[in-house]
């Protein structure tokens, strides 16, 4: 059941598009003097040829990249099948190995003798080991490292995607406020919001944080056994795929009128949070989001108890580059998504955060996160 | 709801216990020459810490273990609370880095300037990487190629565990046998499986493998929506994690009466797994467990039908070392578990796969499933 028939499931990206992509890759690979790209399961594989294999294993699965060369996958033997109905299997040659053989014998000769090669920053060691020793001349830097914005950079496609994914998080969230809070374990409201997701068309759900009383002092809580309580402050941060897209937005709301200090924690929070997002525009660079939003907190004598970065990038996963933090330099470029969430956190009471998914326009930002940012009271 | 009494949740292990693992395995890395070990996210951390983090990411968390000194857990500020949490936290020292900060700085110091360190074989290329660029003096290998076994022999406690996630998958299949299979969807008996396996106490569900008819031939097939039919061949292959350890079993049912062709082809598999099962004992090689049941299809004329290695480990995972394939000459250890689980596979036809967890005893193999092994025949 999707009840926003606005948010339809748009068309899938065919082996054109991905053969785009690959093309893209490997020419932006050249341009940064790499003699290519190796590329593990994950996200930058999906982003690529649109093929999700089952599980990250031992056994190597890597998509070799270089200008001027077709794209070859190579695949274990029995999960060939898998990768042969791939959205953009057409647009690449499969390799495969079979158990008992060595896969990097399969794999360097696609590479050549020497050169230096860009790798996913979530290739197992395991196998970057193993191309290291099948073939010494080689060299190895991680995307990260080498080319952090390959998949930053989203266009009308992926826009539209995550537009919906954040379309159906503001929905779960506008839902959420009419359940009960009071007298209810927070691992009963997380399952209310991953319910709420899929009726909005999330086929995945990545996390569900309800961080309630002293909980939301702990930006990395998730959700526990706590039965949450009349006065509470309750933090919710909540996100999964939609089309094959990141939606991630955080609000929190109170159990009952907040007291007034609750309440001031709670404005510095959102007028952080507006801070950060009026700093996004072209050009900006990313650390100016981080620094804008924390000055605010700062201003307000809190700048100790944000204690993470201000925001992450978004795409085919819930958490990529780029950084939104302090010493990340880069520009931001019309076309990247990325959260936009400060918090404050006062250990051993409550803890507040705020945050929208937010993309650049050439004319400043405009959020994928729509839902009131005004502290809720709930029941 | 625990249907077997007689596998009672164990006693927890204690921080006593993880801090005999760390220096077991800070033992066994100084008699293999290593200045030490990075234990990354993941199983090995699992094991020696008993600590899970929530999701591996780009922020690095890695156990520095060297013989003669403490354990040290580096870890992001933002995830200290819940590492502080973790049962083995009491056994080591924890130190934090900041959003902004190099966590390779943190770690190289802990490692000192030079030496070769076993590295957790999922450790991300990013963090690889990073610590070669840190420290470029020292150097790198696999756990996979320097301590394969580390986790491989399970003690009496670890074998309790296996023990009752194999009798809690025997039970599943015990009652998937009496549930419907025609005319439903391959994606409606995974769900059953799943919930049979939570039933019978499984924390987390890995695989529900329903391959019916044609799907059985790709022995990675997961489950589809194609509908069961009268006079499929049905290959389930399911486990997960029950306190903490892992189960993993195959059997392959047959909806109404098989025809002799389909019976043969069941019967050499049944005698494979035999024969591999009756190859388990101290001193044998891996691969003599893999050449057994090889033997046995290769003699019926299916050898080229076998296209997958005989088993894998299981432990605090449902899939890791030892494996039982061509090459893998280390020899058999009381107390190691692993899977035995030959298949013939029949493209566009028909699938047979029988797995059975086995551990090594002094005496030969025990097996940790006991469902029965002949062809059932489901409606």
């Amino acid at each position: 059941m999707t009840s926003d028939p606005t948010h339809a499931e748009p068309a899938p990206f065919t082996a054109e598009d991905y053969a785009a992509r690959m093309a893209a890759a490997a020419g932006a690979a050249a341009d940064a003097g790499l003699a290519g790209l190796l590329i593990a399961p994950g996200p930058d594989l999906a982003h690529l040829t649109g093929y999700r294999p089952t599980a990250e294993t031992e056994r190597l699965t890597v998509l070799v990249l270089a200008a001027g060369r077709d794209p070859v996958l190579v695949v274990p033997a029995l999960e060939a099948p898998d990768a042969e109905r791939a959205p953009g299997a057409a647009a690449l040659t499969l390799r495969d190995w079979a158990d008992g053989k060595s896969p990097y014998a399969a794999a360097a000769p696609l590479m050549g003798p020497a050169g230096r090669f860009g790798v996913s920053d979530n290739t197992w060691a395991l196998h970057l080991l193993g191309l290291q020793r099948e073939a010494p001349a080689t060299s190895y830097v991680s995307l990260t490292d080498s080319l952090p914005m390959l998949r930053a950079v989203k266009d009308d496609r992926e826009l539209e995607r995550l537009t919906a994914a954040g379309a159906a998080a503001d929905a779960a969230y506008a839902q959420i406020l009419h359940l009960p809070f009071a007298n209810r374990r927070e691992t009963d409201v997380a399952a209310d919001l991953a319910a709420l997701l899929r009726a909005h068309g999330h086929s995945q759900v990545d996390f569900t944080v309800v961080g309630s009383g002293p909980n939301g002092a702990n930006p990395h809580h998730e959700a526990g056994d706590r039965v949450i309580r009349p006065g509470d402050m309750v933090v919710l941060d909540f996100g999964g795929l939609r089309y094959g897209y990141g939606s991630d937005i955080s609000r929190t709301v109170h159990v009952g009128g907040p007291t007034a200090e609750e309440q001031r924690v709670h404005d510095v929070v959102r007028e952080a949070q507006q801070a950060g997002f009026a700093a996004v525009r072209p050009g900006a660079a990313c650390q100016d989001v981080d620094r804008a939003a924390r000055a605010v907190i700062t201003e307000f004598g809190y700048g100790d108890r944000f204690i993470h970065r201000t925001g992450h990038g978004i795409g085919v996963t819930t958490h990529e580059p780029p950084y939104m933090v302090e010493g990340e330099e880069r520009p931001l470029v019309p076309g990247m998504c990325f959260s936009v969430e400060p918090g404050i956190y006062l250990p051993g009471r409550f803890g507040v955060r705020i945050e929208d998914i937010v993309t650049v326009t050439a004319d400043g930002g405009r959020r994928l996160n729509n839902a009131p940012r005004e502290l809720a009271v709930v029941e």
